[in-house]
C-alpha cells in the first residue's frame, strides 16, 4: 500500500510515523507513506496556500490551485483508489471503513487546515470524505494520522500476531472483555478467580459473557446492527 | 490548563505539539503539556511495563504498578479534575465533551497501548474513559492528540479570532456551509454568485440554508438532538 498525504503542516505528521507500529510497517516495506507540503505547489512568490472567504467571515480557506497541482502530479504518476478529504462533515470513520480501505493499493489523503478547502476541490477532486468523529480539530492532520493507523495495522503482516487485531473491540461488533496481568493481587485488588483457574473453555465463555455485558451496558447501539 | 500525558511511546506525541495551534498555545502560556514515559516508573531492571494476559490470549497488557506510581506522583503534586483513559470502549468524544473539558484546570490522560491496561487501573484510578471513534488504533496516543487538539483550540485566546471556533461544524448542531476563495472562476468552475454579490444579509441567509441542507443530507441525526 502507498499513502500520499497532502498538508500545509507536514511537521505535525512526522513523529507518529517514526515510532511504534506505523514505523515498523514502513520499515518492513508493507506500506509507503509520502508527505507532500502544499507550499511546494504554489505559484506565488510568497507561497500562498490560503485566502479570505468569498462573502466574508472568519477563517481562511485553502485555495484550489496548489491542491489541483499536487493531486494532478500524483495522479500522473500512478492510479489512486481514493482521494480522501479529512473533514468533520465527512462519513464517520468506523472499523468497517478501515477494513475496506486496508485492502486498497494507493490512497491520497488531503488534510484540510484553517477553515477548510475551497468547495470546488471537494466537488471535482475528492472521491471520499472522512470524519474521525463529531468534534472539530485544528486541521485534518491528526485525522489523517488516525486514518493511517487504523488502516495500516490491519494490513496482513503488520501486527505480529494477527489474531490480536481480530479480538479487538468492534471487529465482531462487541467491545473487548476486561483484561488483567500480574500481579494477581495488587494492594488487595484481585483478578477474577476464573482467569487463574486454568480452565480455558470456561475462561472463553466468561470472556464472551463479559464482552456482551460490557457492550450492552456501554454501547447497546452496537448490538442492534 | 495543564495536561499530563502518560504513555509508553512518548516519541509518537512529539511533533504534533511542536507545530501549529498546539505549539502556539503552549508558547503563549495558555496550556502546559507534560509527557511522562511509563518506563520511568518501573521497578524492574528491564523496565517492564507490560505482561501476558491472565487466562491466555493474544496481546500484552499494561501492568498496574508503573501506572499507579506515575498517577500517584502527579496527584501528590496537584489536584486533577479528571484522570482520563483513552480506550475504544469509552464514551465517544464529541464537541460537547470537548467544550466541557476545555474549562478544566488539570487533566491526566493515560494512553493505553498493546491490548490495553489491567482492568484494575480502570476500576481504581480512572475517572473518565474516552473514545475518539468506533475504530481500533495501535494505542491511545493518537486519541490523546485528538483530545488535546479538540480541547486546546477552545481555550479562550488560543484561536486568533474566537468567532472562528463558534462557526465550526457541530458547535450549533449544524455542519458548516460550503466555503470558497479566489479565484472566482477556476477552469470554468465558478463560485456561487451570491457570495460575490456584496449583499451580506442575503449571504448570511444562504449560508444558514446551505448548512441546514448539508446537515439534513449528510447527518440528519444531528438535527434530532
Amino acid at each position: 500500500m502507498r499513502i500520499d498525504i497532502i498538508t500545509v503542516v507536514p511537521e505535525i505528521l512526522k513523529s507518529p510515523f517514526e515510532a511504534s507500529i506505523m514505523k515498523r510497517s514502513i520499515e518492513k516495506g508493507l506500506v509507503e507513506v509520502h508527505l507532500h507540503n502544499l507550499r511546494d505547489y504554489t505559484t506565488t512568490n510568497y507561497k500562498q496556500v490560503d485566502d479570505y472567504q468569498f462573502g466574508g467571515g472568519a477563517g481562511m480557506v485553502m485555495m484550489i490551485e496548489p491542491i489541483d497541482k499536487c493531486i494532478s502530479k500524483l495522479k500522473s504518476e500512478r492510479t489512486y483508489d481514493e482521494v480522501i478529504y479529512m473533514t468533520p462533515d465527512g462519513e464517520t470513520l468506523n472499523q468497517k471503513i478501515s477494513n475496506q480501505l486496508s485492502l486498497k493499493g494507493n490512497l491520497i489523503i488531503l488534510c484540510g487546515h484553517y477553515k477548510g478547502v475551497d468547495q470546488r476541490v471537494r466537488d471535482h477532486f475528492i472521491t471520499k470524505e472522512i470524519s474521525v468523529g463529531d468534534y472539530v480539530l485544528s486541521g485534518g492532520e491528526l485525522g489523517a494520522l488516525i486514518l493511517c493507523d487504523a488502516i495500516i495495522r490491519l494490513i496482513p503482516g503488520v501486527l505480529g500476531n494477527e489474531t490480536s487485531a481480530l479480538t479487538d473491540s468492534f471487529q465482531d461488533n462487541l467491545l473487548a472483555p476486561p483484561i488483567y496481568t500480574r500481579p494477581a493481587d495488587y494492594k488487595g485488588w484481585k483478578v477474577p478467580e476464573i482467569l487463574t483457574s486454568g480452565n480455558f473453555p470456561k475462561i472463553e465463555t466468561w470472556r464472551e459473557d463479559q464482552a456482551y455485558e460490557r457492550t450492552k451496558e456501554k454501547r447497546p447501539d452496537l448490538l442492534k446492527d
